[in-house]
This record gives structure tokens, sequence and C-alpha cells, in this order.
């Protein structure tokens, strides 16, 4: 039986204060609307289905970077989460099988959690998620339940006193069979104050027609909904938790958990060794065994096993270092590939170049990937050592075993095993520091 | 009305263990002293007067510092704290309005809690400001109540069991009649076991007097006093906590809160944002839109919006940052304006300067500003182009559209439009490299 | 009379998923055995035995590393506890005195603990170290006492729910007469569900024999064995704690303590001052007064009294800082010595060097110290000047009041009072940046 998603993201989410649409903000450096598809990625659906409004472009374009396989629906007017469903209905065209209703904006719904809720369509043809509330006054919707099943969903400002008393809330996350939803979402009614066609009223619609309704639990965290700033920064508490969580118990070693930041799509082998104060942006993997030093910023980067990086390190977007190699402090790499055990250990700067293997890189060398108007490649081979405070003007080429002096300014290619020297020769001033420094201080005085 | 306050500072602060006097210990990067004005300062007072004692000038210069119009009473034997305010009653000479004795070690009461007791004013002669104290046996002297009516102060070493039971403690902060304070203050007597003058006792006279005296309540927090290097970490801990509350609910995008450290002035815009690791020291302005990247350091700098700065950037005092100005990895800038759009993104010093606008400034270039007696300006123009590895020997100017060939060493004025190159021409010796590490390598062997 | 100990560190500790023996993982940057010889060395034994057994070289090397009069016992097969102290028997060698029997993976016993146990001797002939366990289903065996006496050690699953009901618990460390041990390890059998032999029996036999037993409590915390990576973390974590504390204690100024690294080993002043996020790697002294700021890492390296490192200063092994020295931001010191007053503020390597007193070292000054095969050293004397970005090719000495202008590649010796210049003159080409830039533009458009 295949299974679909719907993810509505129309929202413009007021309370963030902000132009961004709220599907937008980001977590662990992916916007929430990413955390929501990777969340139904897990059940490998048939169709995933973006609903989008405010802001729908941009939302549009961040959903298919991240599922380009996803289909995007419009809601133009903003009328209702059970309006943004019927959107939604075009796309699924009718297919069988059971249809998720999530939000974009719920970042942290754990595969486990929709596993349960797909087993439980066995026994009820509407599965609707719920959670206990921490606080016994939240102001959610009381699922209403009877031994296994659902009765009734009651939004807390049309609740009495008991049913406020009842913990088990509602999360909106629903799972149903999708040949039932067009007709269940077609009863729907904007017959409220709002005016608004509420998806959850499908259950009392769903209850009346005679079909049965469950629910399943999950902890109050999984459902947490991003309204505003202050929850933003609570949801990205809560990533930076379970990630490091997850990464200890798979077995990486984190000196100091709580000082490792993750970001959506880190990936670290068992055995690396992370010390304090690293940041991981998007798009890093570290091999088993590389160990990563403090203070160090990883962004785009591959890591491979044994290569030792920081402390102090800046690997940037496109930084692909081979086994055993070595940067040190204060150095960045940039689109740039370094081979197996070379070494560029202090205040250096490699963009857009290729280093061979057993390469030795001196303190102070740049680079010179910028005319100011092209980026250009350096080429650097096997064995080479290029000395101290070269500058390697691009496109350039060092051979195997070349070797650029310390202080050169290296303009044109050097050959396989040969030495470029491009630097001023030593000239002395016997007692004209003395006398220069002399001369100064008079002058200070002067003053 | 006006109002006046008098901020007792006085005290050494034995139990600090160090020859600072107290309220020169920092908080936020700035000495309790200036905390305490900050919060007089708030109420827009007509006179404030700082009563010194231990190192009476430190103190005074500090709080001139931070407050030019401050008044400074001295205090030159330390006989309690209602001696202190009887110093300061030179200075307050018969003003009319309300006056403040507040404590310069005392640095987190609120504004809003100022103005209460100064509302509280209008039903009692004196109102004093009160806590209830998380520990019930903390030994700080208890208010007693009548309803709206404080009867008396009793010291917790006088106290019996029921007054001990209270939990309405003193902090010591007091708001009354500026006209009835000196012959209040005159009715003191040191009839007690330490022999001491405590300002607290003018309470008890007042209300022998037949005045009345009323309380104010605040948390705990803003009463903290600071006592020992412990109490002084704990109170760094509240700063920052605050701080980081503050901004993110003025809209300000703290990725991770808890890793930003604030100083006593910082001032963030709107929509800015901080990246994990940023430390702010004191005197520093960053607007709205702008993104302060990780690892970054900042002092005395404004940094305007959509500039992006660090990672790994060290903004010193002076660094003025124009629009959209990228400051990089491993970059420190000095007293030196950046002009709208420029960047200097890797490896390089720029101190004692001035940059244009759209200005590139290559990786490793450093402005030579100091020629060991003397500091000089450089001066780089817009749309010029520092090329990688240049060194700017000060004072040197390179004009609009100036060019400096990469490597090069500029000891004179570049002309508009202009390249400048200062660097030896490149000299190959082919197979030079493999012949000395061929010699190396047996010279190795051989020992 | 002397003290003995036996230290157990056979085990393999499997549950740490790792082939590196349980006791060489590391808290503080030390590996656990040198915690557990730390704690044992506070009591000054007399001998210090440890059992070894999986890994036992490397475990063996270590330990002689941290105490090179440690005696090493072989357990060849892993029979148990009570096997393991059966095999430290003939280092023992009949000796007078009390024996602790400990353990490699318990890193945090104090000493005032182990002095307490060594006190209760005076009572009893064996004395047992208990803890309270905060989870009261905690499967640790329970300890029976009557008043002062301890009547059995019973392991959990072997206890009623009556005796599991105790809260006193078994750490397993314990301490009696050397001379008594031998027999008492006689006694034990193998006669249980794992066939190993449990040293805890001994308690039993030694009170059928007519001895007393008795107990000494301490915090669970002392007592915390590691046997997988989530406590290994923990433990860390419990570190940090403990070092944070003992520094601000001890009069360190910790702006920010929870973000300050130690290691076993860190040594600070009182009246250092610890900026935020400062990483202390193994062997580093910081005299007091001297100050760390942000974001430093410091390894090995000793820093005297009025010194400032920092912010991003990084100081490796055979770092040595003078009295008021000044390293600064993206500077690395390595192998070297810093005299007195003398700085070096940025963005600068130096490395296998000697650095006198009153020097400046400018901006991007880079030690050569390495030719590919041979590290050599350079000498810079008191009162020199190097000028930014200076590379000095080593061996090479810059004499007294030595001066190397900005951008020389120095190859030979500098003379005092001498000025070296090894860098090329500038030549300008005017109106040639202007019409390169044309050029490159007109290309990119054609493209």
């Amino acid at each position: 039986m295949p299974t679909h998603f719907i993810i509505l993201a129309a929202g413009k989410g007021t309370r963030m204060e902000s132009d961004l649409p709220k599907v937008l903000h980001e977590v662990g450096g992916a916007p929430l609307i990413a955390h929501a598809l990777r969340a139904a990625d897990s059940l490998i659906p048939e169709r995933v289905i973006v609903v989008t409004g405010y802001g729908g472009d941009a939302v549009a374009a961040a959903a298919l970077r991240w599922n380009p396989e996803a289909i995007i629906a419009r809601q133009d007017e903003q009328l209702g989460t059970g309006h943004a469903a019927q959107m939604a209905l075009p796309a699924l065209g009718g297919a069988a099988g059971d249809v998720f209703v999530t939000f974009g904006d719920t970042p942290f719904i754990r595969t486990a959690t929709l596993e349960a809720m797909q087993a439980a369509r066995a026994a009820h043809d509407i599965v609707v998620l719920g959670f206990e509330a921490a606080d016994p006054d939240a102001r959610y919707g009381r699922l209403v339940t009877d031994g296994d099943s659902l009765n009734a969903i009651v939004e807390y400002k049309d609740a009495d006193a008991a049913t406020r008393a009842i913990r088990l809330c509602n999360s909106g996350v629903m799972c149903l069979s999708a040949r039932k939803l067009p007709d269940l979402l077609a009863q729907l009614t904007n017959d409220n104050a709002a005016g608004e066609f509420y998806l959850t009223d499908i259950v009392a619609i769903a209850r009346a027609a005679g079909l049965t309704a469950g629910v399943v639990t999950c902890p109050e965290e999984e459902t947490l909904g991003i309204n505003s700033r202050a929850e933003l920064a609570a949801a990205e508490a809560i990533f930076q938790r379970r990630a490091r969580a997850d990464a200890v118990e798979d077995g990486v070693q984190l000196i100091a958990p709580d000082t490792v930041h993750f970001a959506f799509d880190t990936l670290l082998g068992r055995d690396a060794v992370i010390e304090p104060y690293v940041v991981f942006a998007t798009g890093v993997t570290v091999e088993s065994g590389a160990r990563i030093r403090a203070f160090s910023h990883l962004e785009g980067a591959h890591v491979s096993r044994g290569a030792i990086v920081g402390p102090y390190a800046r690997l940037r977007p496109g930084a692909e270092l081979a086994e055993d190699v070595h940067v040190g402090n204060f150095v960045e790499i940039k689109n740039a590939t370094i081979g197996e055990g070379s070494k560029a250990n202090h205040l250096t700067y490699i963009g857009d170049a290729d280093v061979g293997s057993g390469t030795n890189i001196g303190a102070g060398t740049i680079t010179v990937n910028y005319d100011g108007v092209f980026k250009h490649r350096t080429t650097i081979g096997n064995r080479a050592f290029i000395g101290s405070h070269s500058t390697l003007i691009a496109p350039v080429t060092v051979a195997d075993e070349g070797f650029t002096a310390a202080g050169s300014v290296i303009t044109h290619d050097v050959a396989a095993g040969s030495m470029a020297i491009g630097r001023a020769r030593q000239v002395d001033k016997p007692g004209f520091a003395r006398s220069l420094m002399a001369r100064l201080r008079a002058k200070k005085d002067a003053k």
C-alpha cells in the first residue's frame, strides 16, 4: 500500500515578526520545511504534496531543493487547514493507500511515530497523533477517547472544565485512507467564529459517518510547532540536544558534547573524535577515526579517516581532505582537494586548488585565486614542498616534488623536482637600525 | 519633584580577596558602580552622589567616566552605612524631592522597581525595597509588616524564631523625602556590637517620630549584592542570562543564545543574526540585518546593515564597518573605517586605516602601521584591489582603483588606476629541489 | 606504617566498544589510569602495584609514564577481581602496613576519602568504601551494617527485597592489613554463576574468621566507574565541573566558568583572569595576574605574571612566555621562549625559536623552521624589531636591536643594531590597473 504526505506550509507566521515565510526559518541550518520533508521521506512515500501560500515561490523552491520529487500545491487564500488540505487533492489524484497530513513548521516528528500511526490504521479509518501536554492549562484541543477509540476532538475554547482536565492533546497530525479524504474534506464547513475550514473537524464527520478513529501518542517535543522566535530558539536547542545524543550513541567521541553544534545533515563516523567548540554547518561528513580539534568550523566538507583538522581550522564548501591530511591553525580551505598525508598546518589559505599526496604546505601560504574578475585554479603535485610565505598566483602548477623557496611569489609553473625562487636578496645596513630608532625617538621626544 | 540618588560605594570588599575596590570588579565588562549608576540614570535624577571610601580615587574616576555629572563624596572612616549616607548630605544640600539610597555593589535593580518605589512614596514617608529570600534560613534582616505598613526591620541575629520565619527580607535600598533625610540620619547611634551607624535604623526612628513606612518588593535576583568572587561569577551569569533573553525578545536572532557573551552596553539591531560563540566586549553596535558569524570577537566596533563578520573575525576599538562590508576569517580590524561593500576575507590585519567602498583586500594583507616609535595611517580608495600578501607600509595611500600586485611591498603612494608591483621575479632551478632533498635525506640518514 | 595500593586495571571494557583498553580512555586529557594513580599518590604510598591484563603493554607504559615507580603485575587470564588482586601479591611481597585495592577506571576518589578509610582502619580489619546510590533500584551490591560494623556485602541479584531496600552500596574499593590480604585471597572460591573469584567475598571470609569490617562513605560521584562512552562523557563533565569550581575557589577569575576546559594538570595562579572559551590541554601553568583572553588554546605552555595571551592565541608544547609578554590574535607559538615584555600580536608563527626581551615581532611574521627534512632554530635578541611580513629562514639570528624591514626574507644573520632588508623595490605602472580591469571585465562579458 503506497503512502502519501500532505505537508501544510502556507502560513505566514505573523508571530515570527519577520518577512521570511515561517517554514523557511532554520533549525540546524536547514529550513523547517526540510525537516518536515525528511520526516516524510523516512516512510518512502509515493507522493509528497507541499501546500504553499505566503511566500509560495520561495517555499516551493526550498521544498524542491530538499525533495525534487515533491509536488507543489497552492493555497492562494488562507481559509484554514481544511481548505489547505483540499488544495492538495488534485495532486493526490485519487491515489490509493494512506495519506498523512503534517505541518511544515513541526520539525521533530520521529519516523517511529509515523510508523506507529501507519500500523494503527489497521484498526482505524483515521489515526490522530496525540500527546500529553506538560502544562495542564495548555490551550490545545483535547482528545476525548473511549478505550482505544477517539470519540471527539474538542477545541480548548469550546471545552468544559471536565474536558479541559483531559491531558491528551491534539497535535493536528493525522493519517487516513487517501481514498476517503476527498469526501471528508468536502463536508467541512466554515461555520465558526474564525470563518475557517478546520481539518480537525473531519474526525467528527468521519465518526458521524460510522468510520472509526484512533490515537497514537508521542512525546510533546515531537509535536512542537514553531510560531515565534522564542520557539525557534527552543527548537534549535532541542535539535542540538538530539543531535549530540545521537552522535554519542553512534560511537562518536564528543569530548564536550554541549559545545558541538550540528547541522541537519552532519555525518560523523564511529570513533571520530570531536574536541570542544566545533561548529558543523551543513554538508559535512567526517569519517571514522578522524579528529576535529577545538574551535574548528566546517561546512560542505569531507574529512577522511586519520585526518586531523584544527584547532582553528576553517573548511569551506568543496574542501575534500584525503586520509591522514593535517589542516592546522588559522588555515582556510575552500573548494580544494588535499591528497593523502599532505599538511597545511599554519596561517594558510588554500582556495580553488588541487593538492597531491605527501605534500607539505608551509606556514603563511596563500593561493591567489582571484584577479578581481575571474577565479583561477592552483595545482600542486605529490611530495611537493611549498615554502613558508609562498604566494601562488593562479592559474599555476607546482609539479610533483616541486619546491618553492620561502617568501617566494610564484607566477609561473614549477616543473617536477624543480625549485622556484621569487624573492629579493637580503641586504644589510650595519648600525642603521640603531641610528634610525635613535632618530625616531628623538623626534618623538621633541613633540 | 526632582529625584536624587545616594550610591554607597565606600566598601573594600574584603571577601573578594583582591586589592581592587569591590565596586570596580566587573560584570558584563563594566564595573559594578557603572551598573548602579545606570540604574539611577534611568530615573533621570537631578543629583547622583557617589560615596567613596576604600580606593576612593579609583572609584571616583570610574564613576565619573560612566556619569560625568556624578557628585563624589568621601567617607574617610568606615563607620557604617548610616555614616556613609551622612557624608552625602552636603552634596544633597537641602534639595527637595525624593532621595534613593542604593549600593554600588548591587547591579541588577530594574527601572520598574525604582519607579514602583517612587510611586509608593505617595502613601509613605519611607519606602524600603524588600524581597522574598529563596533560602528560608538566609541571614538577611526581616521586614515586619502590618498590611501595607512597615513596622520594623529586625536584623537576623536579633530576630526570634517567629520573626526569622518571615520570608520578606530587607534589601537595604530605600527611598524617602530628601528634606527629611538629614534629621533622621542625625538621630542614628552606633550603640551596637559593631559600633557602626546603620542606615536601616532610620526606619525605626521615623516610625517613632510618627512617620509612615512601606515596602515595595522585587525578585531576590535584583537585590543581589556582590561580596565574593563566587557571587561575582554568579552575577556575571545572571547578567548574561538577562542580556540574552532581552536580545531574543528584541528580535535579534541568536542561533545558540547560551554561547553569546554580552557586555554592559552591547546594542544589537532587530533581525541581526548572531551565530554561536561570539564575544561582545564593550562598545559594540550591530545594525539590523548584519550577521556576526561564529567565533568572532568584537570590541568598540560598529557593524552596519548587511555586513557579514567572521567566522573568526576580530574587530577592535575604532573598527567601523559600513553597509555590506565582509570581514572574514582570521582578520583583525583596528581603528579603521571600511567603506560600503568592501571585503577583507582572509588572514589580514588592517590597523589605523581608511578603506573606501567597493574595495577588495586580498588574503594575507598587512598594513604596517608601526615603525617602532610612531603609528602611521594607511589610506585606500574606492574600488581598489589590494593583491594577496600585500604589505602596505604606512603612511601610504592607494588611490581609487589602485591595484597592488600579489606579494608586493608597497612603500610609496599608488596613484588612481595605477598598478604597483614590489616583488622579485621568479627564477627556476630545474632538478634542484630533487637533489637538495636527496642531500638532506642522506645527511639525516648519516646521523 | 607504610601504605600500599593495588590498582586493578586489567579489564577490556567491552561496553566501551573500542580497541583501546578501558583505563586508557581519557578524562581531562589524561587516561583514567593516571587519575587512579594520582589518587593513590596523594597518600604517599610505599608500593603502587598496577594489575594489567587486556592491552597490558600499553596500560603498563601509560602507568609508568604517570608514576615511574609503579610496579606492574600481569593478570593473563580474566578470572575476576579476586584473582587480579592475587596477581599483585608477589609485588606486595609480605610488606607491612595498609593496602588499598582500587580500580583503574574509577577516577574521582578524593584524598580525604582515602584518608578517612585509613583512619577507620584503627577500628576495623577491613574498611570498605560505600555510598548512597541516588537510584534506589541501582544494581550495586548492598552493604548490610549493624551500627558501625559491616556484616555482609550482598550482590544485588542475590538480595531479597528488604536487602535491596538498603541504600548503602558497595564501591568495591577497600583498605585492609597488607599482611592479612594473602590469606584472605587464598580462601576465595569461584563457585558462582560466572565462575570468577570475587574480591568482595573476602569480607565474608574475614568476618567468618572473626575479623571486623567497617564502612566509610563518600558521595556517589567519587565511586563512578567508567564502562561506556556515555559514562566517559559524564565523567568528563564531572571532571570539568570540579576543575572549574576548584579554580574559582583558588581565586582564579573565570569570567564564564562553564566555557573553560581544563586538563588533568592545569595550574592557574590566583588572580589570573581567564576569559570565555579557553581550552587548556595538558601541561599548562599560568602565573598569577596573567590574562588568557577568549578563544585561546594552550598545551604544554608556561605563561608568566603580567602576560596577556589571545584572543585566538595558540600556545603549543614548549611555549615559554616570560613576564609581560603579549601574544595576540591568530598567533601560534611552539617550542619557543619569549623574553620579558616582548610582543607578537598578529597573525604570526614562532616555532623553534628564542626571542629576547623588549622585542617587537610584527604582524605576519613567520619563522621558517623546517626545510623538508630538518628542523632549525631561530634566535632573536633583545629590543629587536621584526618588521611585518618578515620571513626568518632558520637557522638564523637577529642580534640585539636588530631590525628587519617589513616584507623581508631573512636568510642570514643580522648583526646587533643592524637593519636587514630583503624585498624588491616598488615599481608603478600608471593607468595599468584601470586598463587591466577593463580588459578582464570585457573578457567576462564576452563569455
